[in-house]
């Protein structure tokens, strides 16, 4: 019945229970009781262990002889599994009368039910128990007892198999004796039957799958968060991370509802989380999702990181909100570079934030192991073409092994595209077998480059292959930081395993000399990308302050790439806030860029549909949009950001904070403005920019101290967030995907940027014709311009009209799956200052402490 | 009493018992008892989570009103350090009546002692118990029950606080009654005094710490072998390895006595292990130390590391004696290029493989970001040398922060090696203040190169510098494979953080115009680089196909470096096992290149003495070297290899074996010849290896089949290594430290390798010079020759004499600590095939699986 009603809630569900039995004749068991009881508890120690691990399973049953049942094995019995109640957990929760969590004896339950039928009432009552020492025993020994009942004689359960003799002395007349025994098949019976079925073990494993399932239900989660005592002045983020010990990450996990079998911990403060989440809870609605965007930044930075997590922190843990946030996995290069962590700061970071600005899971590392394997095979590649015939290549691609010749997976899918279809390698012609070999990869079109994720100024642009063993084939390239790498755009954009593994596969390299693409799949390369990045696309699940879940996952650039984090980490913090809870994650860059790109190209790949955005401002930005002074990093602020000038914040609001709202807008998404307060601004300030803010169409504006607080300073922000997003938003996409690529770029300058017009140099006209005859026009546009300007001139502050915007090339990521036309020129590579931060990073060898880390 | 005997053995240990207590009076207690346990519950969780991980911490007692002792505190609570007795499973166990792992509640026990006194014996004796419905109730009810006393009146127990009215008639005149409660002063007496004294407490304490005192000593692993079930013929490595589940990585590290706190678990079967572990057991003697070497092989390899895996397999599966394997992590260049696992092969493996020769827990990732921000910080530091004034330079390196300028500590150490004993930047001299900011470099002769962990082989010399933002500062340079980096090399010597941070302080990466050595101390870089290697220096645990032990750590280049793993992993696994465990460790090359580096610079640097060398041998490399054909790999073998030729063999055993027997003895160690036999080996063969091996001195000499059979095939090797084991090794270095380095290179090089005599290029000459003068000449030695013969020559087989040995140049590695000759030319950097190997590896996406992987 329970079974009946549990299945027809839940489909596919199908509770299990394994029985775990040793099959051995009465004879031999009785011979060698000594080996089997060695030789047995490893092998039934491993089985157990597997059953405990399988989540298929939701009740062990161990049918053993009592000499297997070692305390190694019953403690091996994972407690939760255990639908016997014979592990030691079980028992003691029945003894202290806690039902609700463990197992109780069916058998120890059955003989009771016997019990009552036959003297009730117990109470008062005696009872012989006789062959009770072992577990199921001491159960009913418990359960006797809690009836009221006395160990003596109106009634005797035999307990255990085997004769055991009585003496009829030792019970009344007329009293019940209870023989039972656990069996499979049926009970044996003395004066009164007691058929033990399956049926009773069922129903605890029905009640075990049933605690499973609902463990796996939307609740408000029971999260333990971390108390803040924030200290004034406030302390350097290091100091500030470093006072607070995070919790451990799995029982951070099982808060948000994780199984452990979806968590591959790294340490105790990181884990990755597996993707099988999303099958699990398919059914299972989304959380609101909410976007945290900027108006144009002063080159300091406005706080967006920041507002991400004091968001959280005060929608977890004070508002009681589930809330997950979404962060960029930052570049090395600048953590030993320029100042600026990118953990958040003061009262609102993730922790350790050492953890997080430093190699955290391996992600990066990952992406420059299989972008640079990319780059060895095309070089060596070029080079083996340019001293070989296409004979010798033939045998070499193609060798016989035990005298077979045979084609693998990846060179059908080359000899497909070349539309040769044979299987037989001896079958192709000389001329297919040229252009099978022949990647003929023109030297000077070739589009890849190599990456480290150290700020290398000196690798920007390079000659390689200089050494005489590479016979002369020199040609200039470069290197980027390793997030610029175009595999660090797949994996924030793909939403499968699968999904990752096709777009590695289309990246495009460069072009042969007869103007083909050519991508990493020619090179034979791309299933060795896959293994290379399979732990990669898990999120990273991390915590901030107040102890709330964070993951951290992708961090592609946001000039050539779109800057925002992955696909999946949405996905997965999406099922695991559940319905009434919330996702917030940030766009790199203004609105106008991360913003833009976030709705354009991330939620046309994943499908999803946000509800909120966030717009983060500072009155310091606002004055400089309002016409202050220049802001630079290095020099100390002009006073005009120091003193109150209401004035300069006014028209820091009418221009460029309404047209970011606006633009929002655009897109159907109401706006929440958040005042990234600083210690220099002033009451007037503040509530002018919340009157303008709202004036200009946001559904609210309001003053965040979460740098000084924690999520305490960021309460109104959440109720705004939270208020908003009941709402209902009406998204949609600024431009249709098939529009010609000329168009598109055109809608996202007049529509975002405020330009009159766009001009394509030749190269660009010229590039845009190739993708089109390509076949890769139906892609979305990534633009490439400075995040200091709505227009592509940075020192042109508010909202600049009446500019033409000016397309200098027209580049395209067609595994990440977009055209990048290019506004002015973008550095990929940052360089050292000349006292890097690195100066001040140390370790204390004794106490294993970071010194200097921001 | 228990207290003293503990620490009289114990001396450096302290039980420790921690009292969690609610500090509220008794009127607020009872006003906000509801918030109490809402608030509380949480704080008191947090304390409890504390004090379970804290190892200082042997016993918690919860001092707290029985409100706040919800269950989700009791559960919160270790069992291991539960002293009060009040957990579920505490209680379970004693239910069952089993009291060797668990603690009854002290209080229960009290209260059964004063029973006893008072009405012994209690058999068929009836007691009262009142208030006894809470956990110490519980524990009470079970003692009486086990005390065969009745639960009725002739003893009245009065649990619990506060006044209980009793009735009179309720226990016979004269009973006992006992009035009970918890405290930490005194107890309250009525009729019978209980003093319950925090004693009574303290007994479970000292009992707490006592157990894991001896879970601490030395005894042999329950260790949890995995079966194997060889088939044939022997699968692929991968599909080996994939057959086998591996054991939760964490068991495995219960197994052999790691605490929960000393592991890092990274994923479920790779964990990094923390160094603390040496501070633990340094009481521990240490285990037998085993080094595995090699004959000089044939370009296809010998099979040390499946010899390595088979040994221990045998040692720890079959024989029951703890053993651990220590391997070096392999490059992924090679992973990808040419095929070959690292990780062992038939059913001689390391599981999974595929995490083994992937990103492992990112060593070699972080090694390469380190290596890579020291060129990094090289280029920039010229350019801006090169373009500032030694003002701005100063002014830069030295900024003014809020008006004060200070030097950070690593400048200090520059200012004392410069002999400028001053604290105040104000206070330097022009000329102290130019000889502070320049480096100098000079371009020619910066020794540094960077490093990527790719095949990549036009890297190998290039021109960097080439953007015009690097005006014009050009220079040649080239990348190593990651594993050839000095960093490496600093890894796999160093013996603690401290240690580590000094050597990579120390590096040298080039000379100034003046001649003076630049560390990367005085790039300011050094404090960082210790951050990036901060979790590289912990030793990573893995498993065997038979579920025993494996650290994997580091893996220098065996020709400019010394090619052992790590001095940590060995040292940590020394402690491991045990007086009677084994440690196998693995030299790369033959053994006059890997062995006797492992000897004169590992065990140097260590301090660690062996007991036996392994010698591998196979029929294949010892034909080689009586005369057989040349053998390559991608050929197929000549038919001397295949067919029995017993003279070949007899040729080589008397040639190459017994030289390379000579070697070992030459420091004193008894050898075992491991004969790693191929299928096509005879019988006769077989038996003439182990009849000559013997004749030339070795203590034993056995045929091994590990490949396909596993542990099982390698047993008469484990016996042997015992018993070679334990006989009295007399070990000592081939050289004295202090020889001049000339008479150093000539000892290996008559000694070992057979030279007459040595001859250095006038180069040479100049650096030995240069090194003597700088004071590095009391380093030793780390010979960079060709692995291929005893000579320098490759392709002089067996044991060639009266040839004299060419040095053509001689180069530094001062972090690492040692003088690398060059005798002949050295690859740092492999290059990538035609068809590399990476064209069969793929991931299927739905299951996950890797293919093709080896």
């Amino acid at each position: 019945d329970a079974m009946d009603v549990l299945q027809r809630r839940n489909p596919p569900i199908q509770p299990l229970l394994a029985i775990v039995q040793v099959l051995l004749s009465k004879n031999k068991m009785l011979c060698c009781v000594g080996t089997l009881e060695i030789l047995s508890t490893l092998k039934i120690v491993e089985e157990v262990l597997k059953l405990n691990e399988d989540p298929r399973v939701h009740g062990i049953y161990l049918h053993l002889p009592s000499a297997a049942l070692t305390t190694r094995v019953l403690e091996t019995l994972k407690p939760e599994k255990d639908i016997d109640g014979i592990s030691d957990l079980n028992i003691g929760r029945l003894v202290r009368g806690d039902l609700s969590k463990g197992f109780v004896s069916p058998l120890a339950s059955a003989v009771l039910d016997v019990l009552e039928k036959h003297d009730a009432p117990l109470e008062g009552k005696t009872v012989l128990l006789v062959g009770g020492e072992g577990r199921v025993g001491s159960a009913l020994q418990c359960l006797i007892e809690r009836s009221g009942m006395v160990m003596q004689s109106d009634a005797v359960v035999l307990l255990g198999g085997g004769n055991i003799d009585i003496l009829p002395t030792c019970f009344r007349p007329g009293a019940a004796v209870i023989h039972c025994e656990p069996t499979l098949e049926s009970g044996i019976a003395e004066l009164i039957v007691i058929t033990v079925k399956m049926s009773l073990w069922i129903f605890n494993v029905v009640r075990s799958c049933s605690r499973w399932i609902q463990g796996q239900q939307y609740r408000p989660w029971r999260l333990r968060s971390l108390k803040l005592q924030p200290l004034t002045p406030v302390p350097s983020d290091i100091e500030i991370s470093r006072a607070q010990i995070p919790k451990p990450v799995n029982q951070l996990a099982e808060e948000v509802g994780l199984l452990p079998e979806e968590l591959e911990a790294y340490g105790r403060s990181k884990a990755k989380v597996c993707l099988s989440l999303l099958d699990r809870l398919h059914t299972q609605p989304d959380g609101k999702y909410v976007l945290v965007a900027g108006i144009t930044p002063t080159p300091l930075g406005e706080g967006k990181s920041t507002v991400t997590i004091g968001l959280v922190q005060a929608l977890s843990a004070h508002l009681s909100l589930n809330s997950f946030a979404c962060l960029r996995q930052p570049s090395q290069g600048p953590t030993f570079g320029v100042k600026g962590g990118a953990a958040g700061g003061g009262y609102a970071q993730v922790i350790p934030m050492e953890e997080f600005n430093l190699h955290l899971t391996g992600d990066i590392h990952a992406i420059t192991a299989a972008n640079n394997l990319v780059a060895a095979a095309i070089d060596a590649r070029m080079l083996h073409e340019a001293t070989q015939s296409d004979k010798a290549l033939f045998n070499r691609l193609v060798p016989s092994v035990n005298g077979v010749r045979k084609f693998s997976p990846i060179q059908f899918s080359r000899l497909q595209r070349l539309g040769i279809d044979k299987t037989n390698p001896a079958s192709l012609t000389p001329e297919e077998v040229t252009s099978f070999v022949r990647l003929d990869l023109d030297p000077s079109k070739i589009t890849w480059q190599r990456v480290v994720d150290t700020n290398d100024r000196f690798l920007r642009k390079i000659t390689v292959g200089q050494a005489n063993t590479e016979k002369g084939q020199i040609r200039e390239t470069g290197f980027d930081i390793a997030v610029a790498s175009e595999i660090m755009a797949i994996l924030a954009l793909a939403d499968s395993l699968e999904d990752m593994k096709n777009r590695l596969a289309r990246m495009v390299v460069g072009t042969s000399r007869s103007g083909q693409p050519v991508t990493t799949e020619d090179l034979g390369v791309s299933g060795a990308l896959t293994v290379l990045m399979k732990d990669a696309i898990k999120p990273t699940l991390m915590q901030t302050l107040e102890g709330t879940p964070v993951f951290v996952h992708a961090g592609p650039f946001a000039n050539i790439a779109h800057g925002n984090s992955s696909v999946l980490a949405d996905k997965l913090a999406l099922k695991l806030v559940g319905r009434d809870g919330f996702v917030v994650t940030e766009a790199g860059f203004g609105a106008d860029i991360g913003m833009e790109k976030f709705f354009n190209i991330k939620c046309r790949a994943s499908g999803l549909r946000p509800n909120v955005v966030v717009l983060v401002a500072t009155i310091r930005a606002l004055k400089m949009h309002g016409g202050g002074p220049n802001v630079s990093a290095g020099a100390p602020l002009p006073k005009e950001y120091i003193d109150e000038n209401l004035s300069l914040v006014a028209a820091g609001c009418h221009s460029n904070l309404k047209k970011q709202i606006q633009i929002a807008h655009l897109f159907g998404i109401p706006v929440v403005v958040a005042l990234n307060v600083f210690k220099t601004d002033t009451q007037a300030e503040i509530d002018l920019v919340c009157e303008i803010a709202k004036g200009c169409g946001a559904s609210d504006a309001v003053p965040c101290n979460h740098w000084a607080q924690g999520g305490r300073g960021s309460i109104k922000l959440a109720q705004a967030v939270n208020e908003a997003a009941s709402r209902p938003s009406n998204f949609q996409f600024l431009y249709n995907i098939e529009m010609p690529i000329a168009d598109k770029i055109r809608t996202i300058a007049q529509k975002v940027y405020g330009a009159d017009d766009i001009e394509l140099s030749p190269a660009a006209k010229d590039k845009i014709d190739y993708y089109n005859q390509q076949g890769y026009g139906l892609l979305p546009i990534c633009m490439a311009k400075t995040h200091l300007s709505l227009s592509h001139m940075p020192d042109k502050k508010g909202a600049p009209t009446g500019f033409v915007l000016p397309i200098r090339d027209v580049r395209a990521s067609i595994g990440a799956g977009f055209i990048y036309p290019l506004v002015g020129t973008m550095s990929t590579m940052p360089g050292l200052p000349t006292r890097p931060c690195f100066y001040d990073i140390d370790l204390d060898p004794v106490t294993g402490e970071i010194t200097g880390l921001f």
